[in-house]
């Protein structure tokens, strides 16, 4: 089957990759759009050591075999994580299957991604897509779900002062699922062209103005209840640190290769607190694209073979056709 | 009067230092005793840019002015930060008055503190000591308030397996407010010495134990749902990070002049919660040293004039005696 697979060093397309069988539990999906993310250009930085695999992870596909025939020829997106869901597994028993020490990862840890004509995958974590939402939309599913991550481990009150730092393709689900609950939401970036687009969700503003120097950018500090930074960069922790009020909630979104320098007193000092956030919940994804509460940018898909155009490509969201 | 002053250069001690007076709302207040903290030294190193005022913050002492005369010849501590208390001070106005961006600091921060014969303080600050508690264990209520600051922001469930990481002072008042939820705590210290009288309040291991290496170290990781870092330096960090369970709660007391270095990637992808703990409820910490829940260790005073040789003892608490 067609294939990008990456080698430790290098990404390569390929035409003649094995073709995944279902084991025990597991559905066969042909593949029928891969859409591209951070994450895949981070894997081929070295990001995740030792993976020798077909890579992505960002998918829509139609089961093709299964043991539940109920599901054959359902068109389904599905969760990354294959974890062991074993009873005496720390993290499996106690609703943290996610985060399983002896999970694989779609296309990041030791599993073949979607950037194939074929995956196989745990039915436990396929879901069905409405008719309704169509490929170009249920691609989304996943990163919308890692933005409504953020309000499933931190609810937030419509009176809630709220920062987004970062102006990215991650940025612009946050921004939307943020806009749901009311808050009064700024938006930071760097990109005056991208900002415009987050216009319609908060108040926009050009990072710049807040780097300028500690007395310009003095008003703007301490100012929100919960920041979250997106920016998939570390050049922003201390941005995101000075904007969140003492007491405040920083959300961190950005994973990247690499240490960040931190200001561990002011975390101290001014009491806040910082919390990682992953990945979602796809039902509710999926609840959110049938419902069509939030916009989606246009796609721009590549055949797979150009998918090294598809990985320079400056479009807001790029997809690779698998169909 | 005499009082321990740093010029923002050098701690010197004075006998013709003014004294304070009482303003309105404020006592003035007769130091018995005065405490050292760790916080003392790091002012001595440049942590509180453009301080040059009297040191200290840890005190017991006698109100000798007030308006109200209830409060005259009572035995009192007292609370470090001094805010504005405004209607329109969003830090006051919303119980976050500790974090008022007006605020003066006792002996930290723009205001004469506890390392003289006198001090003058807002009536509100203030707290009687019960009788039955002496001046040389009145001393530990802004340390023990702290350490209860913990469960104050986070409270821990008994069943909850906590990680306590440093072995100094503090960390001794917070090893006996986490013994007493019922969790099940293990302290890590570098000192074999003073890890053993932390012994009746959980297991005790040496932390060179977790810094041998990746293998060695790996039964040790993803341990512990909250781990709390007392350390007093940013060396702790990644081991600390490396103890907490993905999903867990990283409570951090370690304040310190300078950047630390974090795996902000792990703080993401394990979804770790990464709090800042400061200044906690002093008639909490006057409850339990009345109620005798704690046990102190011995205090090894100084005279006033005798700082310096106090603030070089090895001793486990050490205090000046203005009496």
């Amino acid at each position: 089957m067609r294939a990008i697979h990456y080698d430790g060093a290098t990404a390569r397309y390929k035409d003649d990759y094995p073709e995944p069988t279902a084991g025990s539990g597991e559905a066969l999906i042909r593949i029928s759009l891969s859409a591209l993310c951070n994450t895949d250009r981070e894997v081929m930085r070295g990001y995740s050591p030792g993976f020798d695999n077909v890579m992505g992870h960002e998918f829509v596909g139609v089961v093709e075999q299964c043991a539940d025939e109920s599901l054959v020829g359902k068109r389904v997106v599905g969760g990354i994580n294959l974890s062991c869901f074993k009873p005496d597994c720390l993290y499996c028993s106690t609703g943290r299957s996610t985060h399983c020490l002896d999970r694989t990862v779609l296309g990041i840890i030791d599993k073949d991604g979607c950037f194939a004509d074929y995956i196989s995958l745990p039915v436990r974590l396929l879901h069905t897509v409405p008719d309704s939402v169509p490929d170009e939309a249920a691609i989304f599913t996943e990163p919308l779900a890692a933005a409504l991550r953020i309000v499933e481990q931190s609810p937030i009150a419509p009176d809630t002062p709220v920062a987004l730092v970062g102006d990215g393709r991650l940025a612009f689900m946050i921004a939307q699922v943020i806009a749901q609950t009311g808050a009064s939401l700024t938006i930071y970036g760097k990109n005056a062209a991208k900002l415009e687009i987050f216009s319609p969700f908060g108040n926009t503003c050009l990072i710049d103005k807040l780097e300028k120097g500690p007395s310009d950018a003095l008003p703007l500090r301490n100012t929100y209840e919960v920041v979250i930074d997106a920016t998939g960069s570390p050049d922003s922790l201390a941005t995101s640190i000075a904007l969140t009020r003492s007491e405040g909630l920083l959300i961190m979104k950005s994973t990247y290769t690499g240490k960040a320098e931190i200001d561990m007193s002011q975390v101290v000092v001014r009491e806040l607190t910082i919390r990682g956030s992953r990945c979602g919940p796809f039902d509710e994804a999926l609840r959110y694209l049938e419902r069509e509460l939030i916009s989606l940018p246009p796609v721009e898909i590549f055949a797979p073979q150009d998918f090294e155009e598809a990985f320079s490509s400056d479009a807001f969201k790029v997809a690779l056709d698998f169909c």
